[in-house]
């Protein structure tokens, strides 16, 4: 079952301070100092941004959606051009999320059975099965460097013998997935599932951790828990895998949010949180969040943060990227998703060195003292 | 009258070729080679790009519009942040329209004066009045290189009373703009009216030359008329003007009305075209405009036009591109208006050169002859 590559372990864990880590994820397309922040790309394109924009914001890894992806363009085009990289032009690394989740949360008229999830494409109209084989396939014709396998997420809300189904089969399907022939220089994570609920987060973990997989995403949160519910799940389902393995909280994006969870021990990151928060205005800074649509930005001629080094506080001011918000202008949309990114990378980037420095835990407090002093940060959290 | 700055001529005849010129306009944010291209950035931003990747595309002059910007973010604001140019990043020079043909083709509620024109203030729901004097004052306040007098325009269709009655008014409201001190370092021009009317474009020219303004704009074309007859009020109106003034035919966009518009001597040409074009999906090149919605674009690895030099084609598979596009994704809009633009700017780079070297004509036929060659070319005429 091992995946590894010739004598070089996939991912390195360099150093601890507390259970916060800094380590190294070794990719097909480059290596990734952990913690990261992967943005979304669910179609092949982070929203607004080109490659070189998305580059320049510091990010190296993005996460791109296989079910999508699979529907449209489809999957055999992407590896006809070459790949998911060659074809959307990002020289980083690519991971791919198996698309249960979609399935899930977008209403695609689905049923979940044991043999996988049938569901209705809605660009041929045709009812397919994703079976967790078919999965492994898309995602080796789109060349990812990080599979995901296919999971069954349940609902937050769900009882608790609907959330041991979808662990049973969470693992059976992984378990499926990892005996089809992995991709050359392809890793490939499961995802633990188990709710709220801490004996079943740990016999998942554990029973994904059996099966040698090269991480392991923490899946079903972030869809409308508590935090502290949230975060004790985190914990559980960390307590039960290895200190060798990369662990990718799933979903999660916001800074608070962030913090916390790199003190936990996560080692990677996806959200649509700051380039979603960016196209419906909201600027994310240190001292806090605020909405660009307000009267008060009309005539301030500083940047969106000041001391940012982003490429948007060097160029615009405030009250000119207002007037295009209130404009509903695109060009506002793409220069705050540049600036929400750059904000997010910087934050993954300094909790890096400060973990290296030993100094994480002072690091977290300062920062989240800042954070917490606009009156905005709701919106954030 | 005189607005000459200096000893320096605001506009250099340098080269003729039949009636087609080469020149320079001078302006207070760089010398511009005419013919030139301005795109459109009517409310601050040509939609969807940043300056520098309007700058890429060979443009050096873009025309805001002074009552799009009048209304929000308010001149008023603009000048305190320093003027147009530093309010918006753009490090070109820049035309503003007076607003008097928005404010004709958008229905504000208005009324037609010999006062001025009284148009409801969609912002604040006020009754304001637009006269000729406030229009100078509005650009003067903006920083505009380039002011254009307030004219009436009239509708395409218009009977020749009506069409009288838009002429008196357009001379008489140059005439009281021309009164109003001017800005330092702002040249002014004056709109010819006249419709289809071979008299009426003549006497409009005339009494407008006669008022001794800097340049001159040939209005009320390009809103519906069979070309043959905007290109015969576009002769009509030219035979009217001195050669050493520079002369603007407003709203025209399109490659084979832009080469047959600078035949007749056109200097200075402004439109949406390009980058309408682009956020509707129709990409303009050499062998004429295609859609790139079509299924035949879906996996073609080469650019959007073979041997195009811009930064689109020469990073980006048509494939790629016909994908965002059906997924309605924001970055094809951007991509599309930098190659249209581009595209565009080369076109009136290549005449330039043409006319400086006695070639035009030639190249102007060499160029419609594979326009023309493309089923889609009827999408650009």
């Amino acid at each position: 079952m091992s995946r590894r590559r010739g004598l070089i372990d996939m991912f390195e864990l360099e150093s601890m301070d507390g259970k916060a880590r800094a380590g190294m994820l070794r990719t097909a397309h480059g290596d990734v100092r952990t913690p990261a922040f992967m943005p979304v790309a669910t179609k092949a394109v982070v929203k607004t941004l080109t490659p070189e924009e998305v580059w320049a914001t510091g990010a190296r890894m993005l996460i791109c959606n296989s079910l999508h992806l699979h529907l449209r363009p489809g999957t055999g085009l992407v590896s006809s051009m070459g790949g998911i990289h060659k074809y959307m032009g990002w020289g980083g690394a690519v991971f791919t999320d198996s698309g249960g989740f979609q399935l899930i949360r977008s209403g695609f008229d689905l049923k979940i059975r044991d043999s996988g999830i049938k569901y209705r494409n809605g660009v041929t109209g045709a009812v397919e099965e994703l079976t967790p084989e078919r999965s492994v396939e898309i995602q080796r014709e789109l060349g990812a460097d990080v599979a995901m396998a296919l999971d069954d997420c349940p609902k937050y809300g769900t009882g608790r013998a609907g959330i041991e189904q979808s662990c049973a089969r969470t693992v059976a399907w992984a378990r499926r997935a990892a005996d089809v022939r992995p991709a050359e220089c392809q890793m490939f994570f499961g995802i633990v599932q188990g709710g709220l609920d801490e004996c079943l987060r740990k016999e998942c973990a554990d029973a994904l951790v059996s099966l040698g997989l090269d991480g392991f995403g923490i899946g079903g949160l972030s869809i409308g828990e508590p935090r502290e519910q949230m975060m004790r799940a985190v914990r559980w389902s960390l307590e039960a895998i290895p200190a060798s393995k990369p662990r990718y909280l799933m979903g999660v994006g916001s800074a608070a949010e962030l913090l916390d969870s790199i003190a936990e021990g996560i080692d990677l990151f996806d959200s649509a949180f700051p380039t979603r928060n960016a196209r419906h205005w909201t600027i994310m800074t240190a001292q806090g969040s605020f909405g660009l649509a307000k009267a008060e930005h009309s005539s301030f001629a500083g940047p969106l943060e000041e001391g940012c080094a982003c490429p948007v506080c060097g160029r615009y001011s405030r009250a000119y990227l207002h007037h295009l918000c209130k404009e509903n202008e695109m060009l506002a949309m793409r220069l705050a998703s540049i600036h929400n990114l750059f904000f997010v990378e910087q934050l993954l980037a300094r909790s890096r060195e400060a973990i290296r420095q030993g100094r994480f835990s002072a690091f977290r407090e300062d920062f989240m003292a800042q954070f917490r002093k606009s009156p905005d940060t709701s919106e954030e959290e």
